[in-house]
C-alpha cells in the first residue's frame, strides 16, 4: 500500500524539476523501508533505532542490522542521520485510505485529521477445566463463556458512544480445547484505537468495570498485559487546510477523516508538523491481494500532493 | 476411573466364592479395555466391531487390530464372541461419579437413572477478515463477535429450563487470529447431553433459532456438522430399586442421578437391562491426576454391588 505514496512523491519532484520550479524550502523525497511491516524506517530517521531495535529477528531469519548490511547498507551510519526537532519544516505523506469511507461515499480525497493511537493487550482468562458431561452448568468456571461475555462487552462498549473509535478482539485460544472439557483457560486479546488518547483510556476503564462483573458471574479471573501502545499523532491544521484547498481547486471532493492504520507520518510527527492525503481504497480492502485503487485516483492524489506542497512552500513554516 | 468397578466386581465374586454362595444366574466378571478412551471393549461384546472400527489408528500408532495382536489376542475371534439380545439377564456396573453431586451433598451411593446421550457438532462461522484499524465498527462482519454471541446463547438456552441437561462450547479458533485483523472465520463446537433425546433436540432447535438472529445481526454465516451422536441409555427400574434397597439396608444414603459421562453400560444396554452404582468423586474431578475416591466409599460401592446382585438373582429377570 505504500507504493502509491512513493510513486506520487517521485512524480511530484519530477514535475517540479521538469517545469523548473524552485521551491523556497528544500524538498526531499523519501521511501521508508517496508512500511507495511511497521515504522522501522521512519523511526530510524525520527527517534533513532536502539541496539535492541536493530537486533530484532525478522521473517528472513536475519536481524534488522544484518538485513541492512545484506542489502549494502551500514547500520553504524544510522545514528549520524537521525533528524532533530527543527531540522524539518514539515512532512506530507500520500497514501491509500485502507478503509472504505472514501470509496463508499464516492469522495476523491481524504484530508487526514491524525493517526490514531494503537493499544494492544494480551488477555488471559483463568477458570477451571472439568468434564463437560458430569459438571452441572451451575458448578462450572467456564473460561470460554467468560471470554464470550467479554468479547460481546468490548463491542457494546466501543459502539455505545459516537465517534470513529474501534475496538477489536482478534485472537482467541481455549485450553485444553476439546468437545469434552469445559475450558479452564482462554488466551485472547484487546485492541483499541482512537485519535483521542483520553477516549481510549475511558473505553478501557469501562471494559475493566464490565470485566469485574463477568469475573464475579463466571468465577473466572482476567489478566490484561499491555504489549503495544502508541500515542495518537494529530496532523497540523495549516497542512489540513492546504490539502483541502489544493483538492478543491483541482475540482475534487474531500472528506476529513482519521487514519485507523499506522503510518510513517506518526514517527515524523515527533520532529515537525505533518499532513496526510488519502485516496480511495476499493471496498476498503487492504493488506490483501484484493487491495486496489484506480489509476485515476492515484493521479488525483499526486496532483493534490503537488499543489499542497506549493501552498505550504508559500507559508512561513 | 474404571479401576473402582473392576476391583469391586472381583471382590464381589471372591466373596461369593469364599462363602460358597451359588447364584441362580451364572455370574460373569468383565473388565473392558481402556474405558476412559471409549467403549471399544463393550462395543466388541455388544454390537460387534466393524472392519472400520478395527482399523482406527490409536495413540500407540497401531490400529486396534494390531494392538489386540500385540498383547496376545486375536481380532479374528472377536466376532464369535459377540453376545445377542437374550444372552444376558442383566448387567450391573460400579463406577465413580466423575461429577461432584454425591461429594457435595455428602451422599454415599448414587443410583444412576441412565446414561445421557452425547451429541457433538463442529461449528464454523464465516465472516469477513479486514483491517482492525481502518474498518469502522458498523462495517465489520466479525466472526469472533458472532462466536461470542453464540457461546453466550448456548449457555443461556441450556440453563433456561429446569433439569440436568448440559451444553458446552469447548473448542475455538479464530482466523487469521491477529491483534490487527477483524476475524474472518471461527471454528468452534457444540456439545449437548441429556437423558431425554427430545430435550436435546428441542435445545438444538432453540440454539438454531438464536443463531439465525446472530447471523442477521453480524453479517456472518454458521455451519453445524454433527460428528457424534449417541442415544440416551436408561437404566432398568427393577435394577434401580435393587441398588437403592441394597444401599439403604446397608445404612447408606442414596441419590438418583443421571450419568453425564459415557460408560460401557450404554453399549450393553443394547443386549439386556442395565443398572449402575456410583460412589462419590472428591470435588467432582475426573480424568485428572487429582481424581480421588476414599477407600471407605470404594468399600461401600463393592458392598452395594454384592447385595444388589443377590437381590437381582432372586428375581425372574
Amino acid at each position: 500500500d505504500g507504493q502509491v505514496g512513493s510513486m506520487g512523491a517521485i512524480e511530484v519532484a519530477q514535475t517540479l524539476a521538469e517545469n523548473n520550479v524552485r521551491l523556497r524550502h528544500p524538498l526531499e523525497v523519501i521511501l521508508f523501508q517496508n512500511e507495511e511491516g511497521g515504522t522501522v524506517g521512519s523511526t530510524a530517521l525520527g527517534r533513532g533505532l536502539t541496539d535492541k531495535d536493530l537486533s530484532v529477528v525478522t521473517n528472513s531469519k536475519k536481524t534488522i542490522r544484518e538485513g541492512i548490511q545484506f542489502i549494502g547498507g551500514d547500520a553504524n551510519k544510522l545514528a549520524a542521520n537521525v533528524r532533530k526537532k527543527g531540522d524539518l519544516a514539515g512532512y506530507v505523506e500520500l497514501h491509500i485510505e485502507q478503509g472504505g469511507l472514501l470509496h463508499q461515499e464516492n469522495i476523491n480525497i481524504g484530508v487526514v485529521e491524525g493517526i490514531v493511537g494503537v493499544n494492544w493487550w494480551e488477555v488471559t482468562i483463568d477458570g477451571f477445566a472439568n468434564h463437560a458431561g458430569t459438571t452441572p452448568m451451575n458448578q462450572r468456571k467456564d473460561a470460554l463463556l467468560a471470554a464470550a461475555k467479554y468479547i460481546d462487552a468490548v463491542n457494546r462498549i466501543v459502539t455505545s458512544i459516537p465517534g470513529r473509535q474501534v475496538g477489536t478482539v482478534g485472537k482467541i485460544q481455549a485450553f485444553p480445547g476439546a468437545f469434552n472439557i469445559v475450558p479452564g483457560k482462554v488466551a485472547t486479546s484487546l485492541g483499541l484505537r482512537d485519535l483521542d488518547a483520553a477516549k481510549v483510556e475511558m473505553l478501557y476503564e469501562k471494559i475493566q468495570a464490565e470485566v469485574h462483573q463477568i469475573e464475579a458471574a463466571t468465577g473466572t479471573k482476567f489478566t490484561f498485559q499491555k504489549v503495544t501502545s502508541s500515542l495518537p499523532a494529530p496532523t497540523d491544521a495549516r497542512f489540513r487546510r492546504a490539502i483541502d484547498d489544493a483538492a478543491k481547486q483541482l475540482g475534487f471532493t474531500t472528506k476529513t477523516l482519521p487514519s485507523g492504520a499506522g503510518h510513517d507520518a506518526q514517527e515524523i510527527a515527533h520532529l515537525c508538523p505533518i499532513g496526510m492525503i488519502f485516496i480511495p481504497s476499493r471496498d476498503g480492502i487492504s493488506h490483501s491481494p484484493r487491495e486496489f485503487s484506480t489509476p485515476g485516483d492515484i493521479t488525483n492524489g499526486a496532483n493534490v500532493l503537488l499543489h499542497t506542497l506549493l501552498k505550504l512552500d508559500a507559508m512561513n513554516l
